[in-house]
């Protein structure tokens, strides 16, 4: 049995490795483009941030230990096609040389690639993308060799807040800027607004709703030029989002979902059954809205890893949906959400109705309390619990799983706002924000 | 209509305030045998651990705020009795005068009383209990008062550990004792051994499994003397458990149940369907066990008292059941449990099976990570998640609430393990401490 994957990251070295200990008469073969496999892309911020550490600490595994398991590790290989008939994976190394390999079970964890938008003078040096651990590699380097000041960030998503910190932490100016409107616009205003302060606080400057019409050298580093905006930087960070790396598997004929992934089944399944899909190229089911849904991020690839594993190893292994939980931290706040917003209610055929409150992340007298805004989403006709957005200095990133678990299980506010929530005085107030959050929200219910 | 509620603290005045606001043409009295009402008696160790903040701090509202919302508060009025023919209670205030009110709703909110064994000595001045505001006060006075510099804790469960917190930010010397065995008998030893060394590390003198004969005033301060064991110190608080304070109830021929609590239905309604009980004189209904049980928590009283105010008002509400969430930090830890221990599992007749696992505080290589314990407990049959205690550094405090949602929910451990919980690298590793308790705990359950 030849289990062969395509994409040395996540989803790909999860699988991999839970198959061949899962049943070691397996052949596994990995097939992967970079040189390196198995790291914490997420991490990359943060690594950085800290010019004392070097990028290769966020290699979880190195190629060699699972090469050690048994598992052969091809990097440096492109895979280019799929033949579903004659049942082999075929591409180029970087040397230039062709391979091609035969399977039973394939897994395509292709991951996403950033997206480049199109804006004369991206092919500078001194402007990159943050992707894949080279791409790391090369932001840190460029920023001790360029001995970088002055930075703008193209974009105002999770990975532009991550780098704007990890920006500011090495005293680097930052500004920002994005085409669309506004910072966050999935967030309700009154949550996004807390954001934007504490970016404007730590001195960033922020240009939101301005298209970027070129980026030219000048003497003293470079020229971002946009409507009415003219900002000089030594570097330039792209983070204006990801899309799936489908191409091999559309090539192949293969179907595929929202935004371009590869659509799969509970299964994990393509819609060839000797094909897997897993990880950031793959799609997932919502658990909320029903629908197919493409929210790239680290937990569901590997689950998504483990799940192909074991269903190759000959179990029979199906995942529930996710949620859409999410959590990142810029500066000194905590931002998190889970399941739907207004605007996915809506596009999703409820009647959503939403509320937004603020308390505190400690009780009433303790020291030390900060401030805690979460905004509530539930259907109006059955009371169901659809989402929640939260900020804040401490106290968001966990607390937010709970209300992930009561998507999960298809609650409404109202059971929702009866759990036996935790407290203690340096953790919260009595009610917790959530649960005031759902007593707020109950009264615009319709019984 | 008449409310009266006896008891002014979380569940009365939850329930007089909003059953007031409810309906303004409700009459509303509250007796209180102390002259503080509406206080944060979880906040007393906190404040007591800082001498330049006034207890009166923790005073959430004032009796005059209650007044002149219209609500008739007899603060230093014992109630006594209760006449369920004639609807009345009856008493003596303070100054020794008799005093008798009409009801035609009455709702018993008693609390709960420090328990205080029977040791000679435990009368001298120094030997305290916390339990209330006047308690707090009389602590913290003796604290400046006697230039405390060394103290005996008995007991040690939440509010010792809390209190012991409390005394070392003062530079307190601490000398923890109990007769029974061990330290928080109910935890997982591998966890409780955490906490022991973190008591020990910060030089906290711990006597577990040691009877205390009697206590005597010495040269220098008292002499706390037990099997073996001696120990001066200025100031001696006991803390060794509470109880309802359930007399007035059963006097009045209330039914009781677990501890000697107020046997209430999910309405909160006493055996007299005139007579409401809330708080921690009250039992409650379990979620996972489907037991009565008495957990006496400020959640809980909060929520019943709100409750009993809209059931008192016309409304029809009926609470689920608790999970018995309780978290408390002692020094630098985070200590957290939810729904049941093994052994609570096998007396409520599961067949429990349960596994600890160590897992960290933040992503791999991220830097400030600290070590997570979590204790998972399930049915060995069903698979069904039944209770979960965790320690560490950070981030326990808020993960517990996941768990109790899926225990509201009646999860299989396999649910759980499929949730989507946050990941970022700053708030876990990508499997979230308690979805790798839930995946190692799997291997364990019968398929």
């Amino acid at each position: 049995m030849d289990f062969v994957v395509i994409g040395g990251d996540a989803a790909g070295m999860s699988a991999a490795s839970r198959a061949k200990r899962n049943r070691p008469d397996i052949r596994v073969t990995v097939i992967e483009k970079t040189h390196d496999v198995s790291y914490s892309a997420c991490g990359m911020p943060y690594n950085i941030a800290d010019p004392s550490r070097p990028m290769k600490d966020l290699v979880v595994r190195e190629a060699d230990v699972f090469r050690k398991q048994g598992i052969a590790v091809l990097t440096g290989h492109h895979a280019t096609r799929i033949d579903r008939a004659a049942k082999t994976v075929s591409g180029r190394t970087l040397e230039g040389n062709s391979f091609s390999v035969s399977y039973d079970a394939l897994l395509i964890a292709t991951g996403a690639s950033a997206i480049v938008p199109d804006i004369p003078g991206l092919a500078l040096p001194g402007v990159m993308v943050l992707k894949h651990l080279e791409d790391g590699r090369r932001i840190k380097n460029f920023i001790e060799d360029a001995d970088v000041k002055r930075s703008v960030i193209i974009g105002m998503g999770y990975i532009a807040m991550e780098m704007c910190e990890a920006l500011r932490e090495r005293h680097i100016q930052v500004s920002m800027i994005k085409p669309g409107p506004g910072l966050l616009p999935w967030m309700d205003p009154q949550l996004s607004r807390v954001v934007q302060q504490e970016l404007e606080s730590s001195g960033v400057a922020l240009y939101p709703g301005v298209r970027i019409l070129d980026i030219k050298q000048g003497e003293k580093g470079f020229n971002v030029h946009g409507e009415g905006v003219d900002i000089e930087a030594d570097m330039i960070i792209v983070a204006v989002g990801v899309k799936p790396n489908s191409g091999i598997a559309v090539e192949a004929g293969l179907e595929t979902s929202a935004h371009g992934a590869i659509s799969t089944d509970s299964r994990l399944r393509t819609s060839d059954p000797h094909i897997y899909a897993a990880g950031d190229c793959a799609d997932a089911f919502h658990a909320v809205t029903g629908q197919r849904v493409w929210i790239p991020l680290a937990l569901r690839a590997n689950r998504a890893g483990w799940a192909v594993a074991d269903n190759v190893s000959g179990k029979s292994v199906s995942l529930p949906g996710i949620v859409g939980t999410a959590v990142f931290r810029v500066l000194g706040l905590e931002v998190a959400r889970t399941g739907l917003t207004v605007q996915e209610a809506v596009a999703a055929g409820f009647r959503p109705v939403s509320g937004v409150i603020q308390s505190r992340s400690r009780a009433h007298a303790h020291p030390g309390a900060s401030q805690i805004w979460v905004q509530m989403v539930a259907d109006h006709e059955t009371g169901r619990l659809l989402g929640v957005q939260m900020v804040g200095r401490e106290g968001v990133a966990h607390r937010i799983n709970a209300v992930a678990v009561a998507l999960h299980n298809r609650m409404t506010v109202e059971d929702f706002s009866r759990t036996d929530l935790a407290y203690a005085p340096p953790f919260g107030p009595v009610w917790d924000p959530l649960l005031t959050a759902a007593n707020q929200l109950l009264k615009k219910i319709a019984r």
